[in-house]
């Protein structure tokens, strides 16, 4: 909660402003979690959770069981972020009275979530309490992306295994699959990414994204490059982006099976030793193409200041995965405020697997951006609250519609 | 503007102090504009005006339609503390009345600074209303330094020529004729840059400077370097800093020419990956030249920090560049006033190349330098608000005074 | 001094809380100061005074007359954190009265501190007043560990020589005479380690610990290893820690002799470019062994906190050396309350050589956490100050009892 009163007033303002949600990982076909599980199976929470001391053994239960177990570590990670996204969830969403979520809650919060979660209109309340008017999805490149409102929810091509994993078998028989092609060699493959960019863009799709590894540098491929070569494909996807006017959503940073044995999706961390001038060849070679950039250590986020004031096609955006916590969201938000056009900010994403975490991430955002446009930009006199309130519009709704054209 | 008034009072007494700025680009022929493009044609503004979406050739006009078309580009940048300070010179020393600059005020702003700065005495108004006393420059190693006041614009000899582009002719050429001396080998060379030296403290000069790539790392030449190897040349540049006494400017991080297709000027960039370690053999064989270390990324600031609390020849400088912005300085800053001597800190330089820019980018720093003053210092009742400004003119005056001999 | 009342009243309450330091280098023969000397021989002091100008020789002196050279240029650092530490002793352990240290006061500090000192029950003053119960040493492999209490010393047998000197014929010569096995292979090197954690554990031994290298980056070794590679004895040493159940304190990211003219203990620097990925396989490799890191650098401190985020056996431990400041601490400590399981956060260490820096450096952590605290949990509706007061429990006392056993 915010205890300045300048602060709540801004956002007071700011909750008014129906945002779009740039990125997220939301199954387009169950939208909302159906129970709590697929709350607290985040693993945001598993992994939490194991690293507190929980045995990764007591995830493989029921459901129900599942929720208990997690919920029954709960109180060990009660200071984090995570925990209070999910008593904001719990209050906000499930009617929760508690000011706290203790083993003893686990059977009344699982019914209130049964309670709640099995109502009709359910994601439409969500979606409405979290004032969110569209959510980009994460569609692998074989989705058919059919039966669901592409208005409300915004495809988006994700494209790691096309750039990582293409010399696996199995991914090769699915771009044959969904492209009719069989990949061997450069120009095949060509054929078969606009095959994806032809169908994804005919379904509404608005971005190409992407998460990559510290060490990643991409470079212009020689003309006779053979075999699946990261790099190269990464060059075609930035080509067909051009071609088909896509925004790139490059996530930088990411190492993944670090922990080897820890919870799924709970095992990737990072190299902190990692460049933008690793980019500067691609950023050069495509200036028609807006690469929307994310940076998974907040130590690059001065990289991500510099380049996005360099490069007029470079966008900073959201606050990712382990610079998704207040400490970090707030110290790179003043440096972009600072130095960074307005018009280039894409303020957040929610990166949510199901619609609930919309809002305790949204708002988590809402009020550091309050805050910061109330101590920075209204009391030191460059904006008045009308001002700011602007300016969060832009970062929250009007940049994203713009640069992603939806 | 501050709003805390233990700041605003210390910021009343902060300005009080006249003060020296120890780096600029100041052409001392012509040190203030003559006309408000050579405000707006800073390269910041017009990057990142062009980063926001302007045309490069926007800028290919008349002064006048230059001014006009950054001028209708700004709205998109006026969250930037590059704005603010064009709207601070356009308020405090043209009387511009507006509380914002839009589109519309191009003409009759244009107007107004053809007034003020058509004054006789412009320069030293601004100077004044600054309080700059002395402003150092940066000099071609072949200026020949006359025909100005070098007490009020002291020389100081720039490098960066000589040590990274002694390979091309026209280089050599403009050595030559500086010195008299053809240079072919070690001896040539180290004889010419000692006919440099003799010529430019003969003049007043009170620094060497040069600007590096991340990725430099100065080591002792091996005996028989031939050639015009980058680090033999800084060494002989170390070598003729001890002898002639004069402190060696150190700024460190740019890569250059990174935005092959950025406005004049906005093309450099940087790579976060670099440290001072690089420097420790240098540091270590020459005690008794004192380096002025800047350093581009506010990442390096903790070594920046660590190595000046260690090292009695190394000593933290400015704010430059990429971290000249509200938010790096205030934690650069802190960090500094806790672990270094306060004998040792030069706590900021203009980097200006007109001299109307001395007023908002020291105003930017004195109001940061009060804050960090009030609450670290008075507010922990470890200075009175008399020692506090005791220190600000440490940072601002005297520590550049006696560092510099000047 | 907090001028905040909220975290006033917090830091009242925390103060009560009898901690336990989990570093130092206290000898438990000689655990308090004898005089000033001891004091203001620390190495915080000698590089600070030397790199803001003062001559080594200075130092080679009785130490009276040490004590004064050293107070004699305190005024040039009057300004950081080391200087109110003295300033904290001088006030509240030896009844000095005024608010600053000039050299006129050292005769007079000379002799409170001599007759302070001479007292009995010192040591237990000191202690007491310091709110401290147990402090853990840092013992060399060969200590015998005999003649002082190890329920309040706790003995940690430190292993650098071990891993980074045992090519050097004396280390090995101590091993031998400690051990009774000269060690010439990979498996006499076993037993002498073996023979070593015996002894230490059956003398209450809590913790192994050592400081590494930034490029350090330990590797399962190969079976026919041979020699004493670095990598290999310290995979040894985590063999042990996992045998013994001792957890293994790694100090990562010094550079030792960085300065080569610097006074003893003032030489070491860094290089920022390093990351905990280097100590995947590690972690990785014994999950049994809990690993209580402390980094070097600040801005590893995200790295620090993710990898505690996903690792059950990583631990982020204090804040080290150069990090040891107040805006390095409260930016570091918010990103570890926000994001790592409150149960696995080890506050803060003294790293000191003599009981009276406890105090100080306790009371600047204490007000820092006291001041996050308010912020961050109070004041945003997280924790009512109770529970508050129960995290700084957590943190300074009850997580370093339950991780290390004591």
């Amino acid at each position: 909660m915010l205890h300045d009163r300048l602060a709540q007033e801004l956002y007071a303002e700011i909750l008014k402003i129906p945002l779009i949600d740039p990125h997220s990982h939301i199954n387009p076909h169950s939208p909302a979690a159906k129970n709590l599980d697929e709350i607290l199976g985040y693993h945001y929470y598993t992994e939490l959770a194991h690293s507190a001391g929980m045995d990764r053994k007591l995830l493989e239960a029921s459901p129900k069981e599942r929720v208990k177990n997690i919920i029954g570590h709960l109180a060990d990670l009660d200071n984090t972020a995570q925990y209070s996204w999910f008593l904001e969830i719990a209050r906000t969403l499930l009617d929760f009275q508690g000011d706290k979520i203790t083993a003893a809650d686990a059977p009344a919060l699982w019914d209130l979530a049964q309670k709640h979660m099995a109502q009709r209109d359910w994601e439409d309340q969500v979606l409405h309490k979290s004032h969110i008017e569209k959510v980009f999805l994460t569609n692998d490149f074989d989705d058919p992306l059919e039966g669901f409102d592409t208005s409300r929810y915004v495809p988006c091509l994700r494209t790691d295994d096309l750039v990582f994993h293409l010399d696996k078998p199995e991914v090769r028989q699915r771009l044959a699959k969904a492209t009719g092609i069989e990949v061997g060699d450069a120009k095949t493959l060509r054929s078969a990414i606009t095959k994806l960019f032809e169908h994804f863009t005919r379904k509404g799709a608005k971005a190409c994204a992407i998460s990559l590894p510290p060490d990643f540098s991409p470079r212009s491929p020689a003309p006779q490059t053979v075999g699946f070569e990261p790099s190269a494909t990464f060059w075609l996807l930035a080509e067909h982006c051009r071609e088909f006017k896509l925004p790139f959503d490059l996530m930088i940073g990411v190492n993944r099976k670090v922990y080897k044995e820890g919870v799924y999706q709970g095992q990737d961390l990072f190299d902190q030793r990692t460049s933008l001038i690793q980019y500067a060849e691609l950023f050069n070679a495509f200036p028609e193409v807006k690469f929307c950039v994310s940076v998974l250590s907040s130590n690059q986020n001065q990289e991500l200041v510099s380049y996005a004031w360099i490069f007029p096609n470079v966008y900073p955006c959201g606050h990712w995965w382990y610079s998704n916590i207040p400490a970090y969201i707030q110290s790179d938000l003043r440096a972009r405020l600072q130095a960074v056009p307005k018009t280039k900010l894409i303020g957040y994403y929610s990166d949510m697997y199901k619609l609930e975490f919309g809002l305790p991430k949204f708002n988590m955002y809402r009020r550091i951006l309050a805050q910061v446009l109330a101590e920075d930009f209204v009391r030191a006199r460059i904006y008045n609250e009308h001002q700011a309130v602007d300016i969060a519009r832009l970062l929250l709704r009007d940049n994203v519609q713009r640069i992603f054209a939806v």
